[in-house]
């Protein structure tokens, strides 16, 4: 089954917030048949809701796939753990000698959807692409073992985890933590449809033209050690995600560098997880608005 | 004004989450006065209602000091943005010589209150203290200037940042995250009271011997530059919480190395902004539970 997140036009000209089941001729919405108990993924998730809503798998879509905008697959994750240098080309490219997993955190806020607009900040010369595969926890877990720990993860997606070079001065936080950089979509693939997460093909292309491939078995720390090692740290509840890293191939690190521009339409395709696409936009960030007191 | 959260017993035997204004004779419980409107600080805070809660900091007090118990000042910040290396002593103690502010995130499940315990991880023998001043967003604040910044301050309170030093492998995410490590509190003092954030005595003591001993004055990056460079690149919001740094003298550096150990009391005080007070505990975590599917 694979869920999203999207908004579309409702009678009186206004949007309404849903989600659904992605069907191959539109969307089947989840959220009209059980938006009173779960309005969101992740209070589905966290209801240990996803057979109930396969119920409604058959079922009719209700919109078709250009009436609806795609929203980040959870806008509002409690956690979203970001994993740095998990691939061995990036680890080579970096320099990265740290054996222990690398992590950084970005905020809900940071989010965008599928075919939405990616933003460059203006502030910014150095705004790079990292396509990344994203794990979706759906039950809560602490401290969980490597054997245990995919049993607790609900689903896979694609993440551009959009990177503002030139403000990754130490740790990350100011690089990865702009309005719209970190695209999450198109949609949740749940973990029963996934053979296997780390033997999937990974790829980013840059106005069509491939800028990364790899695949997932290259992970250095893989998905059952990340979730294991985070667990040791911090509870992880329905929803939360972990972003597992980029392949090699940056644009930082290409001669001469490769950084996105306005209207460049930047993709991330993971094998059976579909095709996020996104348009960068630069950003016009309105001026400062002194508080009224 | 000094705000505060807290428990306190109520008449089943059970505990009932309130805050109010802490006076000197006890807790004026402002739970009871406007709890239906803004249960909590941060959504007093959100619905600009300081003045209003101000009202009532005459009347008489609901619950001696004894009778309650501390939470967090506000336990569910949107975003708690730690900075790292910003006074020139422990600088130098860590060799840093990055310009730029060096961020990283502590989520609000890693945090403790005034008199509750400090939880050292089983899993770390280098578990060290940080007394830090702890900046609080009054108002929705983005791309601010310097000059501006502080208009969107509420208030100030101590903060114990404790680090569990040998999971600080890289990004500090998973040094800094570990239940109960943060200590926030005992209570908010609101900018008003404050004559100048930057000229404050701030000390920590570890079984009452002074381990850190610095002035806020001598801070790298000023809590407004900070509001502003955050803010640069992410919104802020009432109830956010910037930890500014701490003073040298930490135990990781000290030779020999002084870490925290079951049974120490571990405090900080800054000036006109009270003394925060921990025990630490030792943690025994419960085995893993596997998840029952």
């Amino acid at each position: 089954m694979k869920l999203l997140s999207f908004t579309y036009k409702n009678g009186n000209g206004g949007h309404k917030k849903s989600y659904g089941i992605w069907a191959r001729d539109g969307v089947i919405d989840l959220g009209k048949r059980m938006g009173d108990r779960y309005p969101t993924i992740k209070s589905l998730l966290a209801g240990q809701a996803l057979a109930e809503a396969a119920v409604y798998r058959q079922q009719p879509p209700d919109h078709c796939a250009e009436a609806i905008s795609y929203l980040p697959v959870i806008e509002d994750p409690g956690k979203i753990i970001c994993v740095g240098m998990n691939y061995a080309e990036k680890r080579l490219e970096f320099n990265e000698k740290n054996n222990e997993p690398t992590l950084f955190i970005r905020f809900a806020d940071s989010q965008t959807g599928h075919n939405a607009t990616l933003l460059k900040p203006g502030d910014s010369s150095e705004f790079d692409y990292e396509g990344e595969l994203a794990v979706i926890i759906g039950k809560s877990c602490f401290r969980t073992s490597v054997e245990h720990a995919m049993q607790f993860v609900a689903g896979y997606s694609c993440y551009m985890d959009g990177s503002v070079r030139d403000w990754q001065h130490t740790w990350y936080t100011a690089g990865k933590n702009w309005p719209l950089t970190g695209s999450f979509g198109p949609y949740l693939t749940t973990q029963d449809e996934v053979d296997d997460p780390q033997a999937l093909g990974i790829r980013t292309w840059l106005n069509g033209r491939i800028v990364q491939d790899d695949n997932t078995g290259n992970m250095v720390h893989k998905i059952a050690e990340l979730i294991s090692y985070i667990s040791t740290f911090t509870h992880l509840k329905p929803g939360d995600v972990i972003i597992t890293g980029s392949p090699g191939g940056v644009g930082k690190k290409r001669v001469p560098p490769l950084f996105l521009r306005q209207g460049d339409r930047i993709e991330v395709e993971i094998e059976g997880l579909g095709r996020l696409s996104n348009t960068v936009s630069e950003a016009h960030f309105m001026a400062e608005e002194p508080c009224l007191s």
